[in-house]
């Protein structure tokens, strides 16, 4: 049977996504350094807290801890989320919360709440995959607006603006990551975050505001006052704020959560009702009782020394091995580095040549939703170990200066082929980090 | 702000559900007895077994355990799921398998797949109201097909197919739970899910078959291989078979599964890498240790024989407190009692007064695509003690009884604002069992 007539118009747009063909390839081939997906260190899990926080919720055998439950949220979570909001800058109601199975999910909601087929949403320039695919699959329109080193260019927005309202569409709400932001790391500025919300207001559009990373700043070039969210001086009720413990405390239990004006929180919640009924019982408890207990807290400062130091080797391995041939903004937080290689180097075919030498990144281009950044790739530092890091960046300038040579030689690229450039050209997006 | 403006149209359509206004009400109103939800028993949930798997999980410190994971699902999981699959007389290709987070994303996931605006899904009369609000919020419109004692009606389903095709629409497929269906309880006939088959082929349409309670039969009326699902003899490949462990390990785990042909499930997968990007990771392994230690199989006979006496309490009770006044079906497996009373009762009104006499239940209205059924209820008695169900039988039929008397007095009925009439009348469905 061919069921290309049985599929709705949105999943004719489907497509498998760059990155998961990565996945496959990674999995084929051994001894692989992935500097691909934006996972978190498994070390850094609390796995004997958690241990012991389940042993006890299963111990009590309290039959709500595996049945299902509020869509909301399990309250006590919900009341711990409002004191890591406050701790942010962020007071939020009960009314404003909801937990999300992910921040994947939140993103979502926001897609099915917030946008008709043909609507418009603003992305940066380059963005997060995951969002642009949640958005994109309820048929809206992507837009991009340029970033500058601190982060998103107000001009920009301006200009794009009103673009789009002389050609007579609709925009519904900027989705912004101010804090270490996927995949360019940069951190938006503090006066731009002010700025942004007066231009949301004049633009009359929402902001959706995506904080998984905030957490994660170092302190060499950066401090917390840095990452205070939007939506804490957010007056009017314009910020979606999303954010998430998948990267504090470990993305297998799927919790995350959305604050936002209790107006729109309650339509996320119908939504969700009809999407996965609940978020797992036994995850928010977990959860909850890791911020109950400290865990949580204690999390911070050993996430921030952890990943600042494989920031840094990063940084040194790509400086010792292809310094003068890279350039990349610093990351003063989170995952990623963000690098632009000489203009006539194609991340497709680089990355085609750096599988032989085996390892992996994401090409550029994925994350831009104008079809640019073909010399671009994301790095991420996060999940492999510093050893495997340096290794990888290793590898990864061989397969550069390889490139490089040959394309000196005029004898062209290696070819695409093995991986496929299924990235920006098709309109491809994925999630996972 | 008023948020008017800014919403999705699915997202102006979506209303709050009468059972959600009930569970408010339940957590109000002390020494309620509820008879709404389609909650599993939690005494029934392996605890010792769940601790045991998870402490051994979390000491092992596989860093899969607690990370990002494949968006198809724990690849020894699947394997098991197909063990299962293969019990219920289904072979399933590792292609064709994708695990969801519960049924409900299942549903979502069809309905985004394969459902455009204003594209028409046939449903039961009545149906399950999650998979129905699935369906709407992507826009789609519902048409109901008729049942008759031993599940859908053939004829009906052709009535509708002929007149839907005459107004020009387009009919995706049509949703069907064979195995004692939510809400009604009914087993659909052998001979029937062959005549389903023929009849979507002759259609051209697919079916998507719910299956969460399969496994629990009633021995004392049905056996094992009436509930065969349709699937079992889809050589077509025109079956969507949707199956859960919420209600035989445990809903706190949101772990199901989507078998279905692999061109689809291929779509499935990518519109779940947007949707919660995975399940979660250790939610995926206890499940899947449960299976292979034998948990999951030794469930099945317990269950059985769980709420078999439930039922047997229930009908008895009804019987004692309300034959005569109301009729049901009997129950061959499964969690409901599908109650109609007599045709001067509203079920608004009833579930009013009920809830003055400390007891609650579904009006059925609810599960009528077509605004029918008003003096209909759905009664589960999954959740509660067989004390418990006794006693809310009870207090049911006193409620029932001073309803008649009011009616037959011309005084009028109680009303319905304490409950509010949003269930059937403005559309709005409600997930949950």
């Amino acid at each position: 049977m061919n069921y290309d007539g049985y599929l709705s118009r949105a999943a004719v747009m489907m497509r498998e996504s760059a990155i998961r063909k990565m996945g496959a390839v990674s999995a084929r081939v051994p001894d692989v350094i992935s500097l691909a997906p934006g996972y978190p260190s498994p070390d850094t899990f609390p796995w004997q807290d958690f241990r012991h926080i389940t042993d006890g919720l299963l111990g009590a055998r309290d039959a709500s801890t595996l049945q299902y439950g509020p869509t909301r949220g399990f309250r006590p979570l919900l009341d711990a989320i409002r004191g890591v909001l406050r701790g942010r800058g962020i007071e939020a109601s009960l009314e404003e919360l909801l937990v999300t199975t992910g921040s994947q999910q939140g993103l979502d909601l926001v897609a099915r709440v917030l946008l008709d087929p043909g609507d418009v949403a603003l992305v940066e320039l380059p963005a997060y995959t995951g969002a642009m695919a949640a958005f994109r699959n309820v048929q809206a329109e992507l837009a991009g607006v340029r970033q500058d080193a601190d982060g998103i260019d107000l001009d920009d927005l301006d200009r794009v603006m009103a673009s789009l309202r002389a050609e007579g569409k609709r925009v519904r709400f900027l989705y912004v990551v101010p804090n270490f932001q996927n995949p360019t790391g940069l951190l938006l500025a503090r006066e731009k975050r002010r700025q942004l919300l007066d231009a949301a207001r004049r633009h009359d559009i929402l902001l959706v505001e995506d904080d998984p990373y905030g957490e994660l700043y170092f302190s060499d070039v950066a401090e917390e006052s840095d990452t205070r969210p939007i939506k804490a001086d957010d007056l009017d009720g314009r910020v979606v704020y999303l954010s998430s413990f998948s990267k504090t405390l470990a993305p297998g239990y799927r919790v995350a959560w959305i604050a936002a004006p209790s107006a729109l929180a309650a339509k996320f919640e119908i939504a969700k009702q009809a999407t996965d009924i609940c978020t797992g019982a036994l995850d928010q408890r977990v959860v909850w009782q890791a911020i109950e207990r400290g865990v949580l807290a204690a999390q911070g400062p050993r996430l921030r020394t952890v990943y600042q130091h494989k920031r840094t080797v990063m940084e040194r391995a790509l400086q010792q091995h292809a310094g003068g041939l890279l350039t990349w903004p610093k990351p003063r937080g989170g995952f990623f580095v963000w690098v632009t290689a000489p203009a006539a180097i194609d991340s497709e075919a680089l990355l085609s040549r750096a599988m032989r030498h085996g390892v992996l990144f994401v090409v550029g281009s994925a994350f831009f939703v104008d079809g640019s950044g073909r010399n671009t790739l994301r790095l991420a530092f996060s999940a492999p170990s510093p050893e495997r890091i340096e290794e990888g960046v290793r590898r990864l300038s061989a397969a550069l200066h390889e490139e490089l040579e040959t394309l000196r030689q005029g004898v062209g690229s290696a070819g695409t082929s093995a991986v496929g450039t299924g990235g920006a050209s098709s309109g491809t997006v994925t999630p996972t980090g």
